[in-house]
């Protein structure tokens, strides 16, 4: 069996940005469309690192997925033959939630698809605030999360994905036998350690922030 | 628990490409140095489909994975310390195996990261040939497989993904438990299954296309 150590890079406040991703009602809400179970059990951990990001002036990104609804890409049609419905644009249920709702100095980006980086200017608002660094977090881990952290490395971001701050779903029987929403996160969690980046707990990371922001690492926001 | 229909396009073997990831010596050979040891279970799937997309006039493209050795990225150098001595440009061990060798008509690729869409021309070469439809075969499935096929996904393609014909690997305890690599086929096809694209065996696909093609669907390559 291989072995590998996990990757930890350090946390420069000043290059880094939190991206919260799909924590919108339609996801988030038990009465949600698109309901993720798992989301209630990160909303707490996603407030504790967004406060203290903002108050190491930290650029707060949140992604919404949102479609034009006049039909948008086939494949995700495809895959979600309502989506057109469901994330509809200007549509109550594809909102922030309301116990995360963003901040006047936080970026809301909207996206048509499963990656942050699809057609947005994502990229060009990282580079153009000299991001070389995320912390992602927000559902679902595997696929929307898992996505940008995906596209990120292939940009030269060092992801940082908090394990327990992104929600997998649970997945019916598709020909394999179902799956649930633990053994997504547990063998998600793993191959990103592995391939894509920095796995940690969203307490280790906070301390991280402030211990960085009080020896100094962000006297360029303060200064 | 939600419940989905599983995707099945209309093959057209006039818009489709059969595509094979890192099938080299390092990834399918016991003393490869980074060595998947499911590979040798592809290798007839793998060699009966391409036998059959080139029969039906199908590009058959392979991409390998090969860096220049110059440092290239620091992301893959940050997962992979030694990947500019593992796949190197010009080593045997980024050849692909002989079993699978590609015929003098076949497209081959060198990409420098997971994805063969990042900064190669995969897809100018398959828009060039009108190409809609990807059939997806090599290793590993979670990894170089599934992150084509999410960029294809998101480029609008058609992705079918051969479940006998996609290795997954092995993953060491990252911090989760240890994760064998039948668990993560089984993860990675149904999460594919669900929010990405098509699965079936290769010998499903194999009846289809030559079926298509007895039926004169690929009368455009006989005319």
């Amino acid at each position: 069996m291989r072995t590998k150590q996990r990757v930890k890079w350090d946390l420069d406040p000043n290059r880094t940005a939190l991206i919260i991703i799909n924590m919108q009602k339609a996801f988030c809400e038990p009465d949600g469309a698109l309901y993720v179970r798992n989301t209630e059990h990160i909303i707490d951990n996603i407030r504790s690192v967004s406060d203290t990001a903002r108050k190491a002036g930290m650029p707060v990104v949140y992604l919404r997925h949102k479609v034009r609804g006049d039909g948008d890409s086939n494949r995700m049609n495809d895959m979600y033959p309502k989506v057109v419905d469901l994330l509809r644009r200007r549509t109550i249920d594809s909102e922030i939630i309301d116990e995360l709702a963003p901040k006047p100095e936080d970026i809301i980006i909207n996206k048509l698809f499963y990656s942050g980086f699809h057609f947005t200017d994502l990229d060009t608002i990282l580079r153009s605030r000299d991001v070389d660094t995320l912390i992602v977090c927000g559902t679902a881990t595997n696929v929307c999360c898992e996505a940008t952290v995906r596209d990120a490395v292939h940009k030269e971001y060092k992801a940082i994905v908090l394990s327990d701050a992104n929600a997998a779903a649970d997945y019916p029987d598709m020909g394999w036998g179902a799956v649930s929403a633990e053994e997504i996160q547990r063998l998600s969690l793993t191959a990103i350690a592995y391939e894509f980046g920095q796995v940690s707990s969203t307490m280790e990371i906070v301390g991280e922030i402030e211990t960085n922001i009080s020896e100094g690492f962000a006297s360029f926001h303060s200064a």
